[in-house]
This record gives structure tokens, sequence and C-alpha cells, in this order.
């Protein structure tokens, strides 16, 4: 796409200048430019690009039974696991009057569903439920059309369904996110954007970002298995092989103490390789972005994975419940060869939309939280007020800010000179 | 300071190209590219930017006695205030096994505080109190050189040293974003940047927004306050002269069904104006961003409010508790002529960090949930991680995750054929 986008433009530009570009039309001219770009990117345009509500439950009932039920059991799930999260507001009577934080559900929401080369129901979960369950009132689904017709594939379609999406429009690529937070004549502005996407998805998030919330930006995915001698070598193997099938930057890493787990994984990750269908990806992800590291202890393999702040990381030792505690930075925490990152993936419970990139460091996986604002409730009794006003008084002074320090002389008995 | 810049690189720049280069000279040089662009920007440079840890008391110690109880008041209040934020790990043993989040704090955090015209040590309280509350484990601090002297004001340092700031770096500007997001050799780098700047800090912010966290980009302030026939003309005046004395671009904007009220509002701000020191300020705030909106009544006064999402939002009304739960969106609500917003820019409690420019539709004030971050956790039962890895499977096929379907395949005592 990079270089179709060159093409188009006419002369050399980065993706995010390319990204800015997109942005800025679709901010101007509404409709008119999404069509334009939606028909040069994805060759597709429509009059308008939402889908009838009824295509959700269409979509729904031509799925397999097997099928539907799988995504029903995951979104119960998704929900159950969403709705234990506390998210109350709190009111103190005790610090001088009525002070407290209001809980407020974000009012409307835009989820990108990336297309690619094959569909993801589960990001639509993942992303909808918790927005549903914070109370959301409108939740917008993007995500482009499929190469070999202009809807999206009914199990993303379903998994819409289920997740009670309100509207599905079919946009992708910078132009969706440009329409989501600006809106066009066709498309109302969301309040916040969530979801995963490709380079030019992200740098577009990244650059409307202020306009309307972001959840984060995201990259390749990685799992890291800290694993002992108790771990038998195929199933590490597999949950390896499973990780870097992703795509090519996907990172698989096994930290283990044991040279003999170390050498057993690492020859059942090539003979269970030869039989997997996505065999050219894993053989970059494998060689470029994976290994295993032979620590000297857990505890090594713990400081490690500390400091790399994995997406996912998985626990296959024999007392796992010991390190737990030990794990500063994760996304997501799997507990014991049984808790193996693929439920994650699907239907474990939490979101499978985690920080990547080592962003564990600061950000959290996607939550009940992404979906509310708080308000800060502030109603003083007159005491605290009068002596709360004294004290503002005197820093306003010290801040040069005289009209504030006035505010507080007029309601007080005493004034602060500063 | 965008036409030094300019000057500078010998090449018109946007404000965003000269930060992007600002930032890549740092990450790439560290030390050195600090010491040149503090040096062509700021006017000063030095081995080591730290202060050394004893100037911190030192500071405090030089100031008068009124402001120094005037930043303990306000410290205790606002870490008060904090400490009520409910904020705490959940495990649930129903959901078929051990599922929950743990709550971590950030290890590292940079906070920046703007120089400009006058000092801002509330901000050093209202962005250090709820970090220490949270647990963070290092605070650094960097703030700009003064004009006259290269140390930062007293009541800076003094503040940083109530609020438990472990580190002062003398730096401003894109420059010292850069050092707190890469480290240099002599900064350690931090995992999430937070505080209010200038143009350029705000564009350096969004730059390293994913190689740190960040807390926001904040716009000029902006106070809506919805008055009716109760309110005292003389107070509701003084609250919006306080508002525009922050900057040429603050917002102060008064919604009322009252003509008598506006009328003599109106009246009140000219005459106050006339005796405040910022009047070249308020001249231009007021006229520009502020104004008084006469509504059909109160209802339609909360409708507005609520499109406009205002930073502060002060009701002096008959009875406020009544519109209370109307107010979708607001930083911070501040409720009857007692609690009016200049105590909330110091000592009511809450940090006066708010989200600006609208992103209340989607933003918090800065909080204790901003320092912390969420691990999922993940230890199914054995029959229910048999159940959850049916459903992946089918669920992977469905994605063409084979590699996935197998990782569940293996555990499983039925295969999904997806």
């Amino acid at each position: 796409m990079r270089e179709r986008i060159q093409v188009l433009f006419g002369e050399p530009l980065t993706p995010a200048q390319a990204v800015a570009r997109i942005l800025a039309e679709v901010r101007e001219r509404g409709d008119a430019a999404l069509r334009q770009w939606s028909q040069r990117l994805d060759g597709w345009s429509a009059e308008s690009f939402r889908l009838p509500p009824e295509a959700l439950q269409n979509a729904f009932e031509r799925l397999p039974v097997d099928l539907r039920q799988a995504l029903q059991v995951a979104a119960s799930r998704i929900e159950a696991f969403h709705r234990r999260q506390p998210l109350t507001s709190w009111i103190a009577q005790d610090l001088g009057g009525t002070l407290g934080q209001l809980v407020r559900p974000i009012r409307r929401v835009g989820i990108y569903v990336p297309g690619g080369s094959a569909p993801l129901p589960s990001t639509v979960l993942m992303s909808a439920i918790p927005a549903r369950v914070a109370g959301v009132r409108e939740i917008a689904l993007v995500t482009p059309p499929q190469r070999e017709s202009a809807l999206p594939a009914d199990v993303i379609l379903a998994a819409a369904a289920i997740a009670g999406v309100d509207e599905v429009y079919v946009l992708g690529g910078a132009q969706a996110i440009a329409a989501l937070a600006y809106g066009t004549e066709t498309i109302p502005r969301v309040d916040k954007i969530v979801g995963p996407g490709n380079l030019f998805v992200t740098l577009a998030k990244q650059q409307v970002y202020g306009v309307v919330g972001i959840d984060g930006l995201a990259g390749p995915t990685e799992t890291v298995i800290i694993a002992d001698d108790t771990a038998r070598p195929e199933w590490v193997a597999a949950d390896l092989l499973a990780q870097a099938e992703h795509d090519v930057l996907a990172a698989a890493i096994l930290l283990t103490p044991s040279p003999t787990l170390a050498h057993q994984v690492q020859q059942a990750v090539a003979r269970q390789a030869e039989t997997l269908p996505r065999r050219e990806i894993l053989a970059l992800s494998l060689v470029e972005r994976s290994g295993i590291v032979l620590t000297r202890d857990l505890e090594e393999a713990i400081t490690l994975s500390n400091a790399y702040a994995p997406e996912h990381l998985n626990l296959v030792v024999a007392d796992p419940w010991r390190w737990v505690e030990k794990i500063e930075s994760a996304g997501g925490i799997f507990v014991g060869e049984r808790s193996y990152e693929v439920l994650g993936d699907y239907a474990a419970g939490p979101s499978h939309v985690m920080p990547t990139g080592g962003s564990a460091r600061f950000a959290s996986p996607l939550n009940v939280w992404d979906f509310v604002r708080l308000i800060s409730l502030v109603a003083l009794d007159p005491q605290t007020a009068e002596e709360v006003g004294r004290v503002s008084a005197c820093l306003a002074r010290a801040e040069g800010l005289e009209a504030h320090a006035r505010a507080a002389d007029l309601r007080s008995s005493e004034v602060c000179a500063g």
C-alpha cells in the first residue's frame, strides 16, 4: 500500500505524511474524500458505507452452528470477566464537604477491525464487549471490504451482532480513522477509537489523538513463556508456534533454566512446524524475532521478563503462584500449562487487546476503564471553603495570579498577602 | 521561540518538524544534544542538569512561613482526596478458575512543570501527589531555568520537596521531553510523562507517545459557569476573571437564563478588571474566547455545557445537586458558589490537571489510575480450560490460525473442526 499511496500523491511521501494528507482531506471534504480514498486504496466505494442493521443478524444465522456457539461462549465469558471489574463512582463526606469522582461512560466509541489475510471475529468481541459493559451508548465498527466482496466476512458481522455493535461501516485504513475522528455527512464522529490495525491505521490513530481518545498504539504481538523441567516440551512448542504464526514480526520467547527443556522444545518446534500451513510466516518470525534463552535460574527469567514487559507471559513452572507477585510488567499472566495463551486470545475472559512493544511498562490491557471518564466533584462546606480559600489566595499570589486571589478574598474574612 | 528554531535550523520548519528533529538528536546523541539545545533555546547548559537533592529542602526553608503552610495544607488535601480513590486488584474464583486483574504502580514517572511568566508550584503538587499515592517508585521532575537564574524558583523546589519528588532536572521544552522519553547518559528514561506545557512540549509529548505513556495533550484552560438569579454577580464576575487571566487563550463562559444576572455580571467584570494586573491578557481572553450566553432555561444551559465538555463546570444555581446527575462531560464539577473553581486550582483536593478542548468527552482529570497498570490474570481450572480450549480451537480455525487450534487440540479430548 505504501507504494500505491506514493504513486497516487505523485511525490515521495513518508507514510506519516500520506496519512496526514488523507486525514486532512476527509476532515475537509467528508464523504466525497472518503469515497475517493476508499476507491483508490481498497478498490471499493458506495453512497453510504454503513451496512443495513439486519445484515449483522443475517450473517450470524448463516454461520455453522459450532462457530455460532463458540462465539457465544466466548462472548459470555468476556462479558462475565469485565462485569467483575470494579467501576464505581465514589463520594467522601469527611474531607470537608462532599468530594469524589463520578464515573460516566463514554457516549460513542469507534472500533477498528482489520481485514488482512483472515477475518478476526475475536477482535470484535474483545473490543466491543468491554465497551458495552462500561455502558457506552453507541458502538460503531469500521472494517475494510474483503478482496473478494465488498461485504465483511459473515463471522465478523456475526461477532458484531453478538457483541451489541450498533453500526458497521465498510471502511478501512487511515480514511476510516479520519471518518471516526472528524465525522462526515453520513458518519457521526466518535469520542474514542479502539482496536488494532496496520501501520497506516496506527499512524492515523496517533495523529488524531487529542481530537478523539485512542486506546493505544498496537505493535506486533509477543509471548514470553517461562518454564522449568516440569513443562511438557510438546505443549510449550505448540504455544510458541501459535504465537509465532500471527505475523512475521511476532515474537515467541522461551526463558528457561533447563537445558534439557530448551533442547526438547527446540526439536518439537521444528517437528510441529513442518505440518503447519503458515510455514512461511513461521520461518521469519521464529528466526528473526523469537528464541530460547537459557537463564541462570527462574529468578533471572523473571527479571528478564520484567525488563522486556511482554504482552503475554505464561508461567509453566512447578509453583507458578510463587512467581506471580514478582511480575511487574506484562499485559496478561497465564498461570500454568492449562492456561496457555491461545485461550486468552479467544475465550478465557480478559480482552486480548494487550499492551505490546514494552508498553506494559505504562499501559494496561483494554478494559472497562478505557470506556469511561471520571468527573471530579467538589462541594465544600462553608468552613472548609473558607480555609481552602485562604490557602488558595496565598498560592495564587505566589503564582502571580491576582484575579485568582481576589476571587478567594471576596469570600473570605481573612486575606492572604502571599 | 518558533522563529528562533527556524533560524537555528537554517530552513523553515513547522513546529512539529522542529520538535521531531530535537527528539531525534537527543535520542541519538544524549547529553551532548541536550546541552546544545538547552543552550540555544534556554540560554543555559550544564555538565549535569540534575539539582543536588538537598536543593529541594533548602528552597523550602527559604520560603515565607505563610507560603510554606499553604503548600502543606494544599498537599495534604490533595493527598487525602487521592487516597480515597478506589484502586485495588480484584480476583474472581467463580469464573472457572482464578481470574482477575492485578494493579501495579508505574515504576518511574516524569513530570513537566512549565516555566513561563510565573512559577506554578500548584502543578507540582497536582501531578506528583497522585503519582506518589499510586505507589510510583521514582518521580523525576523537569522544569526550565528561569530567565534571571539557572535555578528554578524556590517555590517550585519547595513544592517538589513536599510532594516527594525524587529528582529535579533543570530542563525545558522538547529537549526535556526527549530526555525523559529516551533517557541519556545522566538521565534515566521514565515510563510515563505527565504535566502541561507550551506548544513545543505538547507536540513532543504527542510524538513520543508509545515510547512512553503520556497523560494527555493539554490545551488552553476553560471554565463554564451555569448560574441563575440566586447567584451574586460580583462573585461570578470574579470567577470569570480568575479563569480569563490564565492566558490569552483561556475561555471563561457564563451560561444563564437570567438577563438580569447577565447584565450585572457584565458590568462587574468590566469594573473588577480595571484594577487587575494582567489586564492585557484579560482584554484578549475575554474578547476572543469568553462570553455570556443567555439560555432558554437551565436545562438548555446543561445541554450546551455537555456539548462543550468544559474542563471546569461551576453550578451556581438554587438547587445545584439536582443538576449534577445531568452532567455528562466535564473535568470537574464545582457545586455552589462556595466551591468556586479557584479552590480547585490549588487545594480543594482533586488534581487541577483536567481535560481541555472538549477532551472531557473521552478523558479524565489526572488521577491515581493514571499511575498504575492492570495485568490480567488467567488461571483456569482443568474443566474450564478444556471447554475454553474447544471454543478457542473453533474460533482459531475460523481465523485461519491453525497453530493456535493445535495448541488447544493437544490439551483436549475433543477437537473442533472449525
